[in-house]
């Protein structure tokens, strides 16, 4: 597949653009002063030869690593790594390497990697979690953005799904379904993604002078959860009597999914009984899901990019404060759009 | 959570140790001519302080970068992010530390990213795939070990699962509960982990005299796949009647969970009427099916460390060849052994 890398030599470069070897250097590291048309024809002459710097002569005439850190605290990965690889997506378009360091929920751990990290002079570090709480800062010196689980800290920045808008396009997407009966099952009451949610819900259906139906119902992150939430919703209902609902609104695919599993059960037909709504746009949730699920997707490689962009900024001298949200985006399919 | 790390200079070690910073180099960094002794001690005084060598300036003393690349391509990350998890856990222990490089199946991004790994003078790098299929090797100056998809070359080094051991306890589980009218579905024909599987167990019931029911089913990786196949196997069978299989036995574990709902939607009951087993040990599948998948687990943390392990002795010269199989473990839940 590949010839052996690295053959293409500075002084190639500079033979090519007719230009001295430090000039190439200057030119490819942005430093010194020179012509914009000389440094335009020397990285137009190292492209086309597909020169790749040495990094580390790179990094020690430029006092930057070109490396950022990616520091994850999650063992499963199911979130924390798509917005790892949207992060190192980004990063190479802008020449950085990334180092991975993954923690396992476990703050020794962390503190190793931290450590680890600054002592491999990375340019900057981005956090992530497995949860959007709030997470403790690490105290590092230099530019740090934390993505998925921001800081507790609101001068830190921080790049979060928008969850409030995501559930909001799920109320007004029942809305426009004529669906008005509506119930919240969320996962652990304790937990951001359960209670965000919620009150997203309860505040785009009340805009239309809409109620939730019962109390908001939390429990845990699973499908067995979503098939209780059922139970618990309809109650004793039998078929052929009226349904106390008519959309179900879950804070996660897998609820979603075990929920409809419980509705086929009991006899209750998805989406012309009740429609079913879930979160997170998890394709072997909401696809195998009978009916697949009309669901929202958080988009986390483009949240992983954007917080590569900040930390990018940063390390450029222009760091952001505050948290910032990335937008979601809503996918109907045929747990309320009928036929599919 | 954290004091802000890098205070411990290495004059402070060659204090608490009674030597001099060059003595504290030497020790750290395996150069130079010490007696153990010595060693010991500044080892000692330097975990003790918490000292982090600074790694660039070790880098360059040690004529190493301390630094591995971790090259998957893998889009979705299911199978080979696991893997990686699994070096890099390995790799932190030995105070390496991990370019991650995701190619996502695209051979350019994936050359790109080889001669960046080059030009940032890794010791070494690890190759993972999304399938075990063999790919084609990489060229680069330094060791490669290839984790879950091996190279095509058997001179180089390569760590897959053993997928045929995996299969065979498949088939020693279903034998020791009596079953002997057994079915196959697997995924992709074209594909190793679907016909490596399908000879391991048909291999493992020939030694006692079984022959699988049918031909082997093959279609895609797909819960709807296996609901299909359930169709293929049982025909126009009714309930009551006698049943053609007494298990089946699927490929994975999206397989075997489609294949759970679409017997249970017929009337059979798993594991009283048939035994279904899955394959991966992938938690969102196998607990959450109904029952709770019997499965075969392939440890790829363990594999990933085993390629950690490989790729280390290799960069101290002592380089591995040809396929290693890590080894899988069968894992037993309702889907077979009846009430859980």
């Amino acid at each position: 597949m590949a010839e052996t890398p690295g053959v293409v030599r500075i002084t190639d470069v500079a033979a090519l653009a007719g230009v001295s070897p430090s000039t190439v250097s200057k030119a490819l590291n942005d430093t010194g002063s020179l012509r914009p048309a000389t440094r335009a024809r020397v990285r137009e002459a190292a492209e086309r030869l597909g020169f790749v710097p040495d990094a580390q002569a790179r990094s020690l005439s430029a006092r930057r690593s070109f490396t950022v850190g990616l520091l994850s605290t999650d063992s499963a990965g199911r979130f924390s790594l798509p917005v790892v690889l949207g992060a190192e997506n980004a990063l190479v378009g802008g020449q950085i390497s990334a180092l991975l360091a993954t923690a396992r929920h476990d703050p020794v751990r962390e503190q190793h990697h931290v450590r680890s990290l600054v002592a491999r002079r990375v340019d900057g570090i981005i956090v992530t979690g497995r949860t959007t709480d709030p997470r403790r800062p690490i105290q590092v010196p230099m530019p740090v953005v934390y993505a998925y689980s921001p800081s507790q800290d609101p001068q830190d920045a921080s790049v979060v799904p928008d969850d409030t808008a995501g559930m909001a396009a799920v109320g007004r997407h029942l809305l426009s379904l004529g669906r008005t009966r509506v119930a919240y099952v969320g996962g652990r009451a304790d937990q951001a993604a359960s209670t965000l949610r919620h009150a997203a819900l309860a505040a785009t259906l009340a805009e239309r002078g809409v109620t939730l139906v019962g109390e908001p119902l939390f429990g845990e992150w699973s499908e067995r959860w979503g098939r209780l939430a059922v139970d618990l919703v309809l109650g004793d209902h039998s078929p052929g009597e009226p349904l106390p609902v008519d959309a179900i609104a879950f804070a996660s695919d897998q609820l979603a999914r075990g929920g409809c599993d419980r509705l086929r059960d009991r006899g209750v037909r998805v989406p012309q009984d009740v429609a079913v709504t879930g979160y997170d746009d998890w394709d072997v949730m909401a696809l195998a899901s009978r009916p697949p699920l009309t669901t929202v997707d958080p988009q986390l490689d483009r949240l992983g990019q954007r917080a590569a962009e900040l930390l990018l900024a940063a390390i450029d001298g222009r760091p952001a404060h505050g948290t910032e949200l990335s937008p979601p985006r809503l996918v109907v399919r045929g747990s309320t759009a009928g036929d599919t």
